[in-house]
C-alpha cells in the first residue's frame, strides 16, 4: 500500500510500504476511505514531537471500512464501516475505568500516527480496537464523521465541558482554526450569552461567525477590552484557548472575571508565565487536557440528527495519493484559507 | 482606644486611635477580645499590599463582643459574643447572592485591615455586619473560634473543597505554616489514603504531624521524589500551595498525576512558570481563590462537636497591649517556632 | 385601589382594598402594571392551599414600578421599573446565603399571594425588596418578563437544571400547560437530542411543537411507548413532571432509563405510588423543588438577547379590571386554549 | 466440587456438582477460599427473585485464588490472589464506559448466584474476569477482603457518594445490618457532624456504635423525633435507607430537612408511597441504585491501610461444607446475633 511516512524534521513523503496485519488479537485492520490532516501533523513535522520516530506513518482521524480484527475483537467484523478515533484506550487499567482514555496506562491513549502507524495511508492497523472503533451509519457522509475523529471531541470535552459553560456565560475562543471553530460550535451547544472569538485572520473570523461566533476581533485589535466591553468590565465567564502559545494563554488568563475557567484546548511547546500575582484572590479555575473521546458515541448520534456543524468546516478536498500536496494546502492554511482539509479514496 | 497603626513600609504602631462608632447603619462596633497575626499583615508590613495606607489599623481576624450597632442590623445585639470573618460582604450583588462574598462587588469582601480599619485594636467597626460577623458560643474558647476567622475557612474551601479531595487520595501539602497545618486538618476530612507535607522547617513539620500528616519530608530532600515513591510514580492527586512562591507553585504542579488537582492558597507577589509544554496533555485543574467564608457557619459547629484542631495550632499568647511584641515573635516565626500568636484583653 | 381577594374556596372577587404602605424598612410599594395568572391561583381558589386565609389577594407575578421603599431597601428607588418574583428571601438565613431562597427561614420564601397580599392588585407590598425584586430595562415588553416571575425560573431550575439536562439526551416533558411549555424552552439550552411533550390537549401539543418539542403524543396514547421506540427500549434520560398527580409522576418514573433523572415540577396534592420493587437496582434520581429564582438575573439577561421564547406563552390579554373574567378564561383553558393570561393597566 | 445448589423457593442444598470450567475466551475459573452469604441470598431463597433458577448455585462475594483463564483475560493468571466482585461488566457497553457495570448492557452486571453459577461453592466460573476480578495482596485477610465483594462498594457508591454527605451533615441510617453498619463507615469517611442509626434489634445497635454510630435509637422509639431533636427541628442532611420495606423508605423521606439526600439502598419487594404532597416544594434528591463497584480498587487500597472496618462485622465463621449451617446461622440473625457469616476452606 501507501502511505505517508515521516522521514525526519522537515520531511516526509507518499510511499511505499507493506499493507499492515493483525498483529494482536485485540487489532482490527481499516481500509482507509476518508482521512485528514491535524495541526499536530504539522507539530510532527516541525519536530516538536519528538517521540515520534522517523518511518511511522502519520496520521490518527479516518473514516473507513474493517478489513480484518484479532480473535478478541468483540464488537466489529470486517465489512464494517467505521470511524477510527484518535484515541484507543486499553479499556481495563484504572484511567480508562474512569473513561479517560486519553491517559490509558495499558498501552493506549494516542498512539495513532504517534507511537505506532497511522491513518494518512490505504490501510491502517487500530490497536484497543473495540476503545478505538465506532460504527458509522451508512448514510453518514465520511467527511463530516472524519471530523469526530478528534477536532469534534476535542472540542466538546476540553474546550466546553472543562470550561463548564453555562447558559448565558460570556465565552472568549482564543484561535479560529478547525478546532477553535469546532469550539465555537460545541460551547453553543450549553447556550452562552454570547461568544467571541479571536484570531489574526479575517478569513477565520468570517469561519467563526459561520459556526456561530456572536462577535469577532482580530488579535492585534485588543480583544481583552472588547471582552470588557461586553460585560460591564466585568470579564468571560470562559476563555479557551485553541492555539498554544504562551501569549494567546496569558490573554485567556487575563480576561477572566472572578470565578472564571480558563480551559486550554492548544498544544503547547514551551511554558507560559502564569500571573498569580494578580490571579491568586480571584478563584479562577484552569484546566488542560488532552481528548479522552469519551463522547464519540453521543457526538455521533447528534451529529446524525445535523446538531453540529462538522461539514462547515471542510474547505479542501483531495484525493489519498495527492497527500504530498493536501499537506502543503493545509500547512500554508493563511495563503490557502484551509480549514479541514480532507482526502479521500 | 489603642491600635495597631500601620505607618508605612517596616512601620506599624501600638497608638492611640479615637474609639471607632456606627457609620453606617449596617455597621456593627465589635470590642475586640481576642485578634491574631496572619502572614498576609507581614506581608502588608513588608510593602506587598500596596492599597492599604498608611494610618490604616492592620488586622482581619477577632473574637469580641458587639457593643453598638447600625439600625438596619438584624442578626445581632449589642452584648452578642461574636466572631469578626476576614470577609464581609454586602449581601446583596451577584457574587454574594452565590456565597462568593470574597469576589463581592457592592464594597464588600476582604476590607477590615485593608481597606477600612481592622480587628488588632480595642474595638473595630465591622461594616456588613450581618455578614461579617457570626455567633459563637460562650463555651467556645476563644482562642480557637479566632482561627475561623479566616485560617479554617481558608483551609477548608480554597484548598480541601477547590481541590475535591476524595476518599483515598494521595495530598501533598506545601508550607506548613499556620494555613498549610489548617489544610491538613481540612483535606483529612475527606479521608485521604496520606496526607504529605513538606515544608523548609523540621517544626513545623512535626507540627503537620500532630495534626494529622502521614508522611513529611524537608523541603530540600526532593518532595516530588517521595510522592513519586508512594505512589508508584503516578504522583498526587491533589496538591495544595501554602506558601506563596513560584517554586513552590511549580513543585505542585510538577508533582500532580494526570487528572490531578493543584489548589493554590498561597498569596502571591509575582508571577510563576507553567510548564505548559509538559501538562497540556495531562488533565490537571489548576485553582486559586480569596476565601468566601461560606463554610464558617458550618465549621463553627464542627469546632464545637472539636472537630477541628485549631486549639493545636496556637503557640504563643500575649496581651493586646504586646502587640508590637506578638509581631516580633511572629515575624520570626523559625526561630520563636511560632505558629499562630494570640493577643487576648 | 382595587385588587382580587379570596373569599374562601371557589370565591375571590375584584373589589375595593386600602392602598398598602411600607410596613418594614425593608418594603417596597409596586403599582403593578403588568400581572398574570398562575395555576397555583386555581389551586388556592380550589381550597387545596389551607394555609391562604380569606381576605387575602392573590398573585405572584407583576412588572410594574416601585412607588415608595423602607429605609433599609438598598438596590431599588421610586420609579423604578422592577419585576416582582414570586420568591423573596430575607437573604441573611441560611438558605437565603446557598441561594435557596425558597426555602428562606427567615420570613422569605413564597409570601405574595399565599401569606401576605399578592400582585393582582393595583398595588402591592413587597417585602424584602432588595430579595423580592429584579430591574427591568424600558425595553423589555412588560408581558414578557412578567414569564420571569415565577414560570421560567421555575422551568429552568425546577426542571432543566434539577433534570441535568446533557447534550444528547432524551427527554420526556409530561404536562403542555404554561409551565411545561417554559420547560421545553428551558431544557433545550442544554441541546438534548430530542424533547418529547405529551398532554392530553392538541392545541397545547401544538404549542410545544412551536417552542421546541421535537416530537408530541397525546396522554392516552402510551406515552411510554414512543420514548422506548425512539430510545431503542432503553428510556429516557430526563423525564420533568409538569402537571402534579399520581399519575404523571408514576409514568414519569416507569420511562426512565437506568441512571435517569426525574425532576418533578408540579405541585402536588396527594401522595403517588413509587415503584420500587422496579427502580431500588436502575439508579434514578428523583428530584422536587420550589423555584428559588437564584437564576433570574440571567435569565432576564438571556430575555433581553432574546433567547427564551416567553412571549409565544402569552395567548389572551385583558385590562387589571377584567381581573375576574381574564380567572374565567384562565380557568376554563382547555376551552378557551389560553396559556399565560396576561392583564394590564 | 461441592455446592450450594438453590433447589426452588425456601430450599437449597450443599451437593455434588461439576467441577467449572472455562466456557468463554474471558472466563476464569476460580477456587473458592472464603465466601459470604448476602441478604440477598435470603431473599432468593424466599422466592422474591424470580429470574434465578432451581438449579443455580448461589452466592456472589468470595476471595479466592484463579486455577484456569480464558485466552482472552488480561490482567489475571492462574495463581493469583483475587477477590470477586458481585458485578461483573463486560468493559464495553456504553453503561461499563461509564463505570456503570451495574448496569451493563452486554450481558455483565449481577450476575453471579444470580443469573449463573454462584460462589457458594469450592469453585466458580467468573464471566469477564477482567471486569469481575480485582488482585488482593497476601498480607490482606480473606475475611476482611470479602467484604468489598458487595458491601462495601455498595455502602460507599449507593449510600454515602449517591448521599453527597458532606463535611457537618446530620446523617440517619435506617437498618443496622451488614450493609447498614458499612453505610455508617462509608458516610464517615466524609465527616459528617452526627451519625444517627435506628433499627430494632439492640445487637445491631451496638454494633453501629462500635463502628462510629454518634447516636442510636430503636425503630420504634420515634427516630425522626431524634433526629428533629439533635437539628433544632431543621431535619437530616442525609438519610441513607438500609432494610427495603415501604415503612423504612417512608421514614427517610419523613425525617429529610429541606434540600436533603435520600440514598436508597435497600432491596425492595414492593412499592412504597411517596407524599409528593409534603414533599414538592421541599428540594430532595432521592436516588436509587444497584452497586456498580467501580470504587473497589480505591477500597481495597483504604483497606490495606486499615481505614475501613470489615473485620468488625464478621461474627461468625464456618468450613465450606458447613454451609447449611451457616444459613441456619445468618437466617436466624436476630436469635443469633449474626452480622457477616463467613466461610472458608
Amino acid at each position: 500500500m501507501h502511505a505517508l511516512v515521516f522521514k525526519g524534521t522537515g520531511d516526509a513523503a507518499w510511499e511505499d510500504r507493506p499493507d499492515p496485519r493483525v498483529e494482536s488479537s485485540t487489532d482490527a485492520v481499516v481500509r482507509i476511505d476518508t482521512t485528514t490532516i491535524c495541526g499536530t501533523d504539522l507539530h510532527i513535522l516541525a519536530g516538536d514531537v519528538p517521540e515520534v520516530a522517523p518511518g511511522t506513518v502519520l496520521g490518527h482521524e479516518a473514516v473507513g471500512e474493517v478489513v480484518d480484527t484479532g480473535s478478541a475483537v468483540a464488537d466489529f467484523r470486517p465489512g464494517d464501516r467505521v470511524l477510527v478515533s484518535c484515541i484507543s484506550g486499553c479499556g481495563r487499567c484504572s484511567s480508562c475505568r474512569g473513561g479517560r482514555y486519553g491517559q490509558c496506562t495499558g498501552g493506549g491513549g494516542w498512539v495513532l500516527g504517534h507511537t505506532v502507524d497511522g491513518t494518512q495511508a490505504e490501510f491502517t492497523r487500530v490497536p484497543n480496537a473495540d476503545f478505538g472503533l465506532h460504527h458509522v451509519p451508512e448514510a453518514e457522509p465520511a467527511e463530516k464523521a472524519v471530523l469526530l475523529s478528534d477536532v469534534f471531541p476535542t472540542a466538546f470535552e476540553v474546550g466546553a465541558l472543562n470550561g463548564r459553560v453555562a447558559p448565558g456565560d460570556t465565552v472568549l475562543v482564543v484561535g479560529a482554526g478547525p478546532i477553535g471553530l469546532a469550539v465555537v460550535a460545541a460551547v453553543r451547544l450549553f447556550s452562552p450569552a454570547r461568544v467571541i472569538v479571536t484570531d489574526r485572520d479575517d478569513t477565520r473570523l468570517r469561519a467563526a461567525r459561520a459556526v456561530g461566533a456572536d462577535a469577532t476581533v482580530r488579535a492585534e485589535e485588543d480583544p481583552g477590552r472588547l471582552v470588557a466591553d461586553l460585560t460591564d468590565g466585568l470579564g468571560a465567564d470562559v476563555a479557551v484557548e485553541a492555539v498554544g502559545t504562551p501569549a494567546t494563554f496569558e490573554l485567556c488568563a487575563a480576561v477572566l472575571r472572578p470565578g472564571g475557567r480558563l480551559a486550554n484546548v492548544g498544544v503547547h511547546g514551551s511554558p507560559a508565565s502564569l500571573a498569580l500575582h494578580e490571579l491568586w484572590n480571584r478563584n479562577v479555575t484552569i484546566t488542560t487536557g488532552l481528548v479522552d473521546t469519551f463522547s464519540t458515541p453521543r457526538l455521533l448520534s447528534m451529529l446524525a440528527s445535523d446538531r453540529l456543524p462538522a461539514g462547515e468546516l471542510v474547505t479542501h478536498r483531495f484525493a489519498l495519493e495527492q497527500m504530498e500536496e493536501a499537506y502543503a494546502t493545509f500547512g500554508d492554511a493563511l495563503g490557502s484559507e484551509a480549514l479541514k482539509v480532507v482526502l479521500a479514496r
